[in-house]
């Protein structure tokens, strides 16, 4: 808590976590949002001025026709939109070390009523196509005997930190709707990838093949805000009544399409993915440079993952950094840490990271 | 939106929302809460200093060690609850006006994998212990032809505004005890309930035989917040699975806990709803006094139905004055409507309502 | 077992048991076809030469084009046929003394994956129509609190033993295709009314309105053999997965397909329910006969539910006479028990039953 | 069909289907069996005198009190045991080429509502206890982003025709234990395995910690019956209600048990596998003498992969004989294929097949 570094001045008061973008603050836009929205009352359940703006903003952002649900977590969106393009019986193909099979508890396969999740290897959480054709000759459409593939997720940037070209997304979506499948993308670090690549929102997306995507914002500077965007409308359908009943209706939604709003104003979203992006690249240069060190994929977005020698660790959590270790596979020499940069981390403080480092 | 109304002055500008206590803003309060929340960088998924902390407040609070998960909605608290609870294969017995069969879409059906919701009618929304022993008679334990009853869900303040005496729960507690159930309590409006009772939380809760609580707080001040509250921790044990898989598991969970903890902080959760309470007494008191209109239900808490004649329903909503239309029954003379008072109404606002009323 | 009951002539052993029509044997063409199908290997999964036949044979006899299902019980071919045409936010409305809500301990909610049971009161188990239009009225489709109406399932011949016109069920149906929805038949009796009616497997059906079928033929003869009728192609898509999942395809699925085309061959299903009809009339008619009983709903098919004093009931069974009480309301004097009949019973059965009531 | 091969005398006639062991006729016991069951009426749902008799025998058999369910279907067993150990936050660990995860069409995802299948790869078939540890590391017990691992489901005889021993399912089992979790054998070969283990029921089941068993018996020689037995009844608790909902619950149940029944009288499941196992071995045994053939893993029950030159495969298929084609890897030279024995192969078609093949 704030309260118990009051005895740092702001000026000297390095932030050491790196733990992951989920452990900052939000953005002071997104409070003035959310202050400015409880100024009276306001209709329920998405009928309030807030909601009603949304669409057109976020239509105008891709440009094109969107349907729109906020909720307050990636993981509700990301099983929204998947059990939209799932039934029971579906197959949902992804790279496997996507966030929706590794990370979620089995939300997708909650929502959906029991679809299955099957994880495609990939070197660097980027799928190849072939390997995606690979898996879909092995569930044919008339043998009942296996679900039938009717999604494929994509996430973007990926979990390992590197970041999709839109035409290998496009070559990707082009295969799954070869199959009949829709094509979803979890963009919990869409505009990491986004500023990454150059491209606009629409080119990252629905131009390269994506029907349904969500959309991060939380880890971007919201307070818990996500957005699950369907370009195809026929998807869309009735996401309202599956939204209610997996408890994500906020009565009081304003305070959902406030946050968004504001992370929209200004390009902010962009803004502030292109500053953690920017960290993480100065950081990922001065990892390189540092001996004992190996980058274990490009640093294409906010997060890296890096093997460090075992008392290299020690010395930077003895010296009040955070960060997340990571699954060592076995015959590593050292400790696969995670270190994930935000719009709130500072060259300073990534300069201090590297600094402690160098002291070994 | 606060900009529109910058014409009238504070003073004069009278509240004419009553369509329910989920329309209003967030106490200064929660809102403050959530700027020092926010103060810097903290732990995820509830390794927080809020997080913390809420679990001794609650258990004071109830006299009882407590087992917490916070949450959004009411919807998420209610069917994570009844999930741990009603097994796929269980009936979960409620009233037949409940929120968790009327107006969730389903929210347990999904969350439970499939149990049935038994609605057991009743004159006023609160169940008669022999109805409820008639329907259990119903569902023997040793007919595998229909769900076996695990679940007993009662909601206090009922849906219609009235309140269950301790003594009443404590009996159909007992009565479903008797068939090896649990009970949850819809607490939705707890706060306004046990403002009306002048009872301790503990009496209105466990001592009266709740097993599983979901606590309502977004009705009574926060922003989106609820907390499910196990007092036997038995029914605890895999409910943060639960949670996750649902998507109900904030990365940034500080900004529930903070929110709730601002709630507790010197009663304001009791005090919020005994404003509402008095607001509805006030109200109740006057329609009473009004030729045309009968109240439906006894008042004792911050809901009121009422028949009133067409053109006064009309009248008020020409007025500006914001409440819903109710279910009116075959054979009635005029439009049902429901009016909701919260820690937002005035005694200004409710006596405009009466006033208009009486121009007629 | 048949050892047990050597010692008796065959032509004296009179059958005492109208407990139900699922408590008799299959019929000896059924057995039959059993051993003709067991001659030699043949294709799993239904590419059978059994099997290959099936859809030729029921288009035949219902005159129109179908995608069929075998199963081996009546709930699974419910349960089959409404996930088909109610997704989890879907609400299915039916008789309130309908097999599917009252009988299946949550079939079809688990095989929807949580979709709603709406069971609409009536006075002889046929629903009214503006009981249903009174129901729909009560369930929006724009309305996310509540879900959305998108099947009718109809029972034929009801649960009570009574019969629908077609003319009655296209009303029904006419009412549930103003809102989009998909008619279902639960026809676990319906050679049973069709032979009461005197119409034709089509009018009975898909010329009333009716989109997928139950048909039941373990009552009417089967070991055990159901089929799920597909009228309308739409609803079909994707159900060789769902039974699958559910575990309800026969590897051996000739067996079910045999057992059911020896159903249809010359009439043997209609036929076998005109019989059954037949001892039920005379059954009633003696009954009605009765000084001390009251027949509660018309006899139309094979189930009779009668108010006998209580020594009575306790005389029948004392006699060796098997039969179920069913639900006693408050207030009537006596018991209400079930009387079944099927194609196993016979005259001198009926007679004896009614003999040994008259020796009170 | 028996008729199309009037022409052939018996003696001369050779069976040429190695498809599988479910494309094969049910034996003359069992057929028997299904026509003494069927010479009266008797009690519906398992109140049948076969059914009465079932509990005591299994129990005999497997010298340990058990609950039994008797289904229809393998995927019905396996899926409704599972579901009794893993909840729908629960992972089920298994090998990768189990037919729980590769051929059920997500049937236990289906009847656990949504439990994550782990897939654990393998040389044979027979999961390695470090492979079992591996993947227990990689889900912890304390982390809710991932599913709870509640379920260990061994495959005996495996997928490819191997067997594991006692001993090493004890370890397996030991290790789960470790874990709280509980264990499942899909045992539709279990027949197979026992015979060639040389070792009683028990030592195969409980004594090597098996908790609940799926037990086929139509692969071996029934219509379509298997068997759920529970070992530890604290698992069997409300299967009837799972199995009811599942459309399960036989209403002439008889018929599945009496099945059952006949496939344990004299040991003929034992003296069935027997037979099985020595035509597989027969046929190996000539394949592995046939200079282009590789066998892929060796044969301890009835089922052989072998990999042939594709015009081998041709010429068999040529010559009437039926299998399946398996799935080749990339880089092997020629076809996998599939060669299943039964109860019903005689020598003479093995015979028959090798020479077949040496004609090459």
């Amino acid at each position: 808590m704030g309260s118990e570094e009051q005895g740092d001045s702001v000026v000297e008061q390095i932030r050491k976590n790196f733990s992951s973008d989920n452990v900052v603050p939000a953005c002071p836009a997104v409070m003035s949002a959310l202050a400015a929205a409880n100024a009276d009352a306001a209709p329920a359940y998405g009928g309030d001025a807030w909601t009603a703006r949304l669409s057109a903003v976020v239509a105008d952002i891709f440009d094109h026709p969107v349907t729109l649900f906020p909720v307050a977590t990636g993981t509700a969106a990301n099983a929204l939109a998947l059990a939209t393009i799932a039934p029971p019986y579906g197959a949902i193909l992804c790279d496997d070390s996507a966030h929706i099979v590794q990370s979620e508890c089995g939300a997708p396969d909650f929502f959906t009523g029991g679809a299955r999740l099957v994880g495609i290897p990939s070197q660097d959480g980027r799928m190849a196509p072939d390997a995606l054709s690979y898996m879909l000759d092995r569930l044919p459409a008339d043998d009942a005997h296996n679900p039938l593939p009717t999604a494929l997720s994509l996430t973007q940037a990926t979990e390992w930190g590197t970041v999709y070209t839109p035409a290998r997304i496009a070559e990707l979506a082009a295969r799954a709707r070869g199959r009949d499948m829709a094509v979803h993308m979890d963009g919990a670090r869409l505009a990491n990838a986004i500023v990454h690549l150059g491209c606009s929102p629409a080119e990252a997306t629905w131009k390269a093949g994506i029907d349904v995507l969500s959309l991060g914002l939380t880890k971007n500077g919201a307070m818990a805000a996500e957005l699950v965007v369907f370009f195809n409308p026929a998807h869309a359908g009735h996401v309202a009544r599956r939204r209610k009943r997996a408890g994500h209706d906020w009565s009081k939604q304003r305070f959902l399409s406030a946050q968004i709003l504001a992370c929209f104003e200004d390009d902010l979203w962009l803004n502030n993915a292109r500053h953690a992006n920017a960290m993480a690249k100065r950081l990922a240069g001065g990892l390189f440079r540092y001996p004992g060190a190996r980058l274990l994929y490009e640093t294409e977005a906010n997060e890296i993952f890096v093997v460090l020698p075992d008392r290299a660790v020690a010395h930077l959590r003895m010296a009040g950094f955070a960060f997340h270790d990571w699954h060592t596979p076995h015959g590593v020499d050292g400790t696969v840490i995670r270190l994930v940069t935000s719009y709130y981390t500072r060259i300073a403080d990534v300069d201090a990271l590297l600094e402690t480092l160098s002291e070994i």
